[in-house]
């Protein structure tokens, strides 16, 4: 690899310290590289709209938290750069490289021996009136939520035509493999191997109180038709506010066409970022 | 008792239709009777203020749901003036008495014969730069909630001065043995007795998985900062919407020197509610 | 179809009231059959051990409950040969036909219009001192439990040689997608579509409360050592006991290379279940 | 004070060591000291059974774990002697003294100093065939569990004569506020302020998933019949396996006559506790 595109979290101090370091040792490999704009400004000199960079580049670093991996994972989905998450403080779920790893990690990237894990993605459409009305791809999770003036959604839910239930809950979560450590665990939700091909569906705080995560074939097409007049209810992306919904608004997940593609450590253990995150101690 | 008010589920029918035999019912046992204002008007009567009802009547008997019955709590309690909640289909939590069963159960009401089981309920305020804005009395539930923008509401709490610990999550509910079987509930916590005088302290999805519901005994302060910089914040009381909170309120909630007072029937046994609601099945 | 074993639960009187009619039913369409000792002799005719049907049948029919079902889909599972439950009284999680529909389900089997769903089975070995001492085939779960003596088992988890955690807890259910509705669902696991090829792993009731439900692809070797010295902890295969395990065993759990293929039929919604069982409700 | 108690651990090195400077400590403030026997042995010293030891001292160390405190809990509480539990290692929920801190809790002790905090107890009865065959007193807890043999254990449960529900399930467990963060924490109870008179009902891994715990007031009188005909359930006493249950025993469970008297720093916050057994982080 040659060209290396490079995102940082927007508003810390600490990505511009390691560029120091970090540019200068790509230079000297002979690594092109292209910077977000914002970053790029801070350091004088030439930067890229993030939008543009999977074009130019061959793989991306993110210097940042999950939260920057998720966007960065929606804008370079559909050209499919690999991306390789350097997490600045506390351990990511999908930011397995510390800053303080990065140059061997880069070395591995660069010379071929990094490996690659292939995440799944979702594909949201709201469907209003029979008409496609907005669309979004997701590493995490599609989730309808009630604000803080519904008092509850009723959110009816069919899987490949098939009817389910019509959850009566405080929302509803659709999440990937990647996403079930993140909200899906707070909601009760079990952990997925993340290179897994499934989709969880986890209600949060369900009247019915035998409502329970479950656990569905990637190839599934879940819809949900909002059931509950209200002004409140929302869809939001990976935890991103995205769209306001309606009655009988109907919400339809599955599986996309893109990937994540995650550059990964050869000598990783899988289990480890379980251990240290969710403090399960060690032997 | 020879006073007695009647308040009714606004916009349903079925009280109105109860009403035709139950007024002169009461007449004919030589009870006065003081009708809501909106139930009045449609069978052509005077009608009374709810809150002038609990000022004029002996009792007050509640056509409706759960919900009524939380609403004419907050208004009666002041005066100590005891309520028997008739639920019109659905069993209620609190609302024991099926219509059916109403002119047995004022039988007893009349003739003093009736039981009366007192009911915790708590005192909410919230403080702004050391400055008392508002206070609300409730039955169920104060309950602290994110809405849609905020990802996640991070609460330190303390209990008589003492940190428990900052709560990072959708969502806190304090609530009071009788709101057990509320939101409580869906959220994942216990049920309590509902003559019980105990406060129960539930975080809603929390990001840390060892937080768990807490039962405290009802004389503590329990005092909740909200540290979280957010547009959507929200304090909800019983269920209803009553405050946008923001960052440095302070929400305190102790018992309130007022008590529901239900009529309840004397063959009671207050596990049948749950085995029925919940669907415990039979033996 | 030209050949139908038939196995029934043991010491109930309704599968004999049914052979009555199904019997003459089979024999007036030329099908052959093959009916289990036990209840061959209570209506005076030749019989076969259960072990031997497979052999002679190309599908068997199984009435009693989903206990009768696990037990037959280990006895038939190495001769690939279908089954189909009837369930005599109450639903099922895998005899979803229910006795009064015998006659058309038949009907689609022998026509060759009925459906097949092909169920994940596991397998797991005991290892001691290093050496296989039992091996066992199982459509639900693979469960290590402790008995009333020890107070908690140490089990070392290992997935495909990784190291996942010590999990300290009254017992660890390794379970099929079929099995997900059983003994893990009591102990807080997710709900899997049955169809689906993963492995589920799920402690019951750990000290650490951030241990969680783990869900594995189908193709992962699990390894779990028993750290602690306890006379009484026990594998237990689909809810029957197997084995006294002792300290240092090894249990190994992967895919099994025998399937259940249940046969269903063709209207059938797999949520309807789920609605029936877990009281979910309906619209 | 001037006679104290001393209880160790048994099969510890520790708490030797710590008697060697203990013991003259205790001398030179004039202290009288009646050290268990096991302990004194070790110590070349005269000993005095467990049992004997609250007849003759005003107060007991305790030297050990929780499981320590717990079985000396037993021992003194009909003569109302209080104790103080020495943790060797890892913090305990009720020995919050760790050993460095021993002299200066010591020494608030002997000068009267020291706070006194009252803990629930529970008695349990079991009755076969209407004659009562056991007793047992508990500070943590009184466990029904099925061993490994039994698939399921049903109770039916009532409280104060009125039928609850039949719990299917692996067991239940009939928890005091003390006992709270214990086994009823792991099967998913709630946390209760120590220092309530309460009783918690939990059921262990429930068939019924609307099945929740019960918080109720101490006052009441729980009874539970096995309704199972299994040879291994067992009664379990505070962790420790007292008595196999058979079909139609009656356990019934209620507050005891006495209480633990627990020996407490003056300045403790007894949140600090869960927030270092659980994990929950600090500010």
């Amino acid at each position: 690899m040659k060209r290396i595109g490079i995102i940082c979290k927007t508003g810390r101090l600490e990505p511009l310290e390691i560029m120091k370091e970090f540019l200068p040792w790509l230079r000297e490999r002979g690594v092109e590289f292209f910077v977000d704009i914002e970053t790029a400004q801070y350091i004088n000199m030439k930067g890229y709209p993030r939008s543009e960079i999977p074009h130019l580049a061959e793989a991306v670093v993110v210097f940042g938290g999950d939260g920057t991996m998720l966007s960065v994972a929606r804008i370079v989905c559909e050209q499919d750069v690999p991306i390789l998450g350097v997490n600045l403080g506390g351990l990511g779920f999908i930011t397995e490289v510390h800053k303080a790893e990065i140059f061997d990690a880069m070395e591995e990237v660069l010379s071929g021996k990094g490996l690659l894990e292939e995440r799944l993605m979702l594909t949201a459409c709201v469907q209003r009136h029979g008409e496609k009305i907005a669309e979004y791809t997701v590493l995490n999770d599609v989730v309808i939520n009630k604000g803080a003036l519904a008092r509850i959604v009723e959110m009816e839910t069919f899987i490949d035509r098939m009817y389910v239930t019509s959850f009566r809950a405080d929302g509803l979560i659709v999440a990937t493999p990647t996403g079930s450590t993140a909200y899906n665990l707070s909601a009760g939700g079990p952990i997925l191997d993340p290179k897994m091909d499934c989709i969880i569906l986890t209600p949060i705080c369900p009247h019915t109180l035998t409502n329970r995560p479950i656990v569905l074939p990637a190839g599934v097409l879940v819809e949900i038709t909002m059931k509950t007049h209200a002004e409140d209810v929302f869809l939001t992306l990976d935890g991103q506010v995205g769209f306001s919904l309606r009655q009988n608004d109907v919400v339809s997940v599955e599986k996309s066409p893109f990937r994540t593609r995650l550059l990964i450590r050869r000598e990783r253990n899988p289990f480890q970022v379980l251990r240290t995150k969710l403090k399960w101690g060690e032997r």
